[in-house]
């Protein structure tokens, strides 16, 4: 693949920023993230087949609902619209994006890119097809600032060789009011995985920012939930290209999970990671415990959104690329399918390589420290050892 | 098979046992259970190749010295002997055991049965040559009282459909002085598996007496212990043949592990059970926790010592058959064998059918409770919802 974006502009006015879907991930999830970045992007049209969806983003977001068209195919034909967020149904995915590059738009999509592997497929060729186009798909764990904290933890040899990477992650998956389980089209899937498709990509899109490529995995599933579509458990061994062993189980019961840890647990030559919701914990031989925690806006929204800004304008490389989200999907329908054939399955390393340092860590440009400029309060407690 | 034992005798004399092996297991948990059924068994002869450590047993056990013999062939040619309970390094189970079935002796072995594949089959085999002699293996996990007691919620549907099982077991393992770490032939080891056939064979014994058999396994290992043989880190992926989906990570890292919760979880349809070391826990789906403790005099061990009196003088059924223990071992090898070949592998049902039932509940004789008569105490702590 070739790369003929400019690297040097004097362009930095904001990005002229077409928004597709103006559902309940835009609400909660890229709308807080833009709202920081105004000088970076401003809101030229949106769509939505829904009026009244759309009459509430416009409210919500203070954008003139003079912006609102219905049909996206109108939005992608504006000569004002550089930029696109597709935030959609997961099988709406890969032919939108696919309008929007041939429309030349830059295209920043919400995960995963497709719904099967076949579709995965075609959008890495798709934005192979498009050199001059950015495209970013919105895994925002790449970005995490308490991940990029656990990572540069790694990177500077806390714990030594990895040799076990161990994640249970179990929670209630029920429709909830004004939830993500509450989307209709998340109850009868049109994509491959259900629950694993759509929320376990974050998951391995965090394994692999920590750990790397996995290169063999088999699995298992079962399931326990008739209010989503697609298996409720997936247990997965996987082995990666470092070397190190892995266990990942992702559980989404209908009934309620008791208490449960669900922190991803590195195990080193030299210490022990723990990786929670929003706190990590360094174990180290000694007894003394490191607690750090990074304080973050957004889970990595904002971030997300400026490497597609940097990118857009000044030809940063993309850490969330299509080839890095199809890494992430790859491996959850690999490990479904090895747990439906009955097979341990090699993880197909095309288009390109697999890699024990898979993900690049995202910094803000120019920048040497991970925080440089951000808003992030990053802090840290050590505990003797008792 | 055919058992040719009697299933009614009058003979309820205390079985005349010889000692083969008065190592660390028989001073910490054979002795103290043995001790406490005094009218069941006496130790008549008591073999060692070392005389300080034989002297070390008949102090702390107030057995004569002078039943005391270097050589335990000299110990299975004495008429006077009725029965052996063999505790000695793992790579001897097999041959002593098949010894002490040709001279004519009821056997007690320490788990597991063989040091590796073909020795298990070959112990299988070994005792369905002498049904007329009682053949137990040492598996004390089939005898607890807590595990028991968790079987039995199970089986009274406490907790639905069992569809994900789910088990991590992380501990430091180094030589310490005075424990089964510092036991040479653990460093070395002649046998396959290391810890984990060493080890894991009870965590096995407690997943199946919980959930039956598995029939599919796959897995990846990594080592980073350098003081004991064997991969330090074993991560399986089961299929039961219940239908359940399983995860069982174990591993014995050289550095010391942080807290870990180490305890199985059996995720049902009805209620998640959560089975740690000393307490079992029933959580509701309504918000309650049924707390389950039964304080063991020590962890099966005296459950399995009446099981094989009894099995002996009355032809009562023994539960901790070689079988049982065989299939124990063979998922660990399997699980070892899987890893390193980079298959998934089926449990091979030789030499009879596997079972989602596979383990037979054991109650004392006679018995329709599970503690009549026995010492245990049991306490329910109920937690409403919160």
């Amino acid at each position: 693949m070739t790369d003929s974006r400019p690297t040097t502009t004097t362009n930095h006015d904001p990005i002229r920023l077409g928004i597709i879907g103006t559902g309940l991930a835009v609400e909660k999830l890229h709308w807080p993230a833009l709202k920081r970045l105004r000088d970076r992007f401003e809101v030229v049209a949106f769509a939505n087949r829904s009026r009244p969806n759309a009459e509430k983003f416009a409210a919500l977001s203070g954008t003139p609902i003079d912006r609102y068209v219905a049909d996206y195919q109108e939005l992608l034909g504006r000569d004002d619209v550089e930029a696109v967020l597709i935030s959609l149904p997961i099988p709406l995915n890969f032919p939108v994006s696919r309008d929007a590059l041939q429309a030349g738009k830059h295209v920043l999509c919400e995960k995963p890119p497709g719904k099967d592997a076949a579709e995965g497929r075609a959008f890495v060729e798709l934005a192979a097809a498009h050199p001059d186009r950015v495209v970013l798909i919105a895994e925002n764990a790449f970005y995490r600032d308490d991940l990029r904290l656990a990572r540069s933890l790694i990177d500077g040899g806390a714990i030594g060789r990895v040799h076990l990477v161990a994640w249970r992650n179990v929670s209630q998956l029920i429709p909830r009011p004004g939830a993500f389980s509450s989307t209709p089209w998340r109850h009868h899937p049109g994509y491959d995985g259900g629950p694993h498709l759509d929320a376990g990509v974050h998951d391995v899109a965090r394994i692999r920012l920590l750990c790397g490529d996995a290169d063999r995995v088999s699995g298992a599933t079962q399931d326990a939930n008739t209010t989503h579509g697609g298996p409720s458990d997936l247990a997965l061994t996987l082995r990666f290209v470092s070397g190190a062993a892995g266990s990942y189980t992702a559980s989404y019961p209908e009934i309620p999970a008791p208490d449960e840890p669900n922190d991803l647990r590195l195990y080193g030559t030299e210490g022990v990671l723990s990786v929670a919701w929003d706190t990590t914990r360094l174990f180290r031989p000694d007894g003394t415990t490191e607690t750090h925690r990074a304080e973050m806006p957004d889970y990595g929204f904002t971030n997300e959104f400026r490497n597609f800004a940097d990118a857009v304008r000044d030809g940063a490389p993309v850490v969330g690329t299509v080839v890095q989200s199809w890494r992430n999907m790859q491996l959850v329908l690999t490990g479904l399918a090895a747990a439906e054939r009955g097979e341990t399955m090699p993880i197909d390393p095309w288009p390109d390589a697999l890699s024990a340092d898979a993900v690049p860590l995202w910094r803000p440009p120019g920048a040497s420290g991970l925080f440089d400029g951000l808003e992030t309060a990053v802090t840290r407690e050590v505990e003797g050892a008792s």
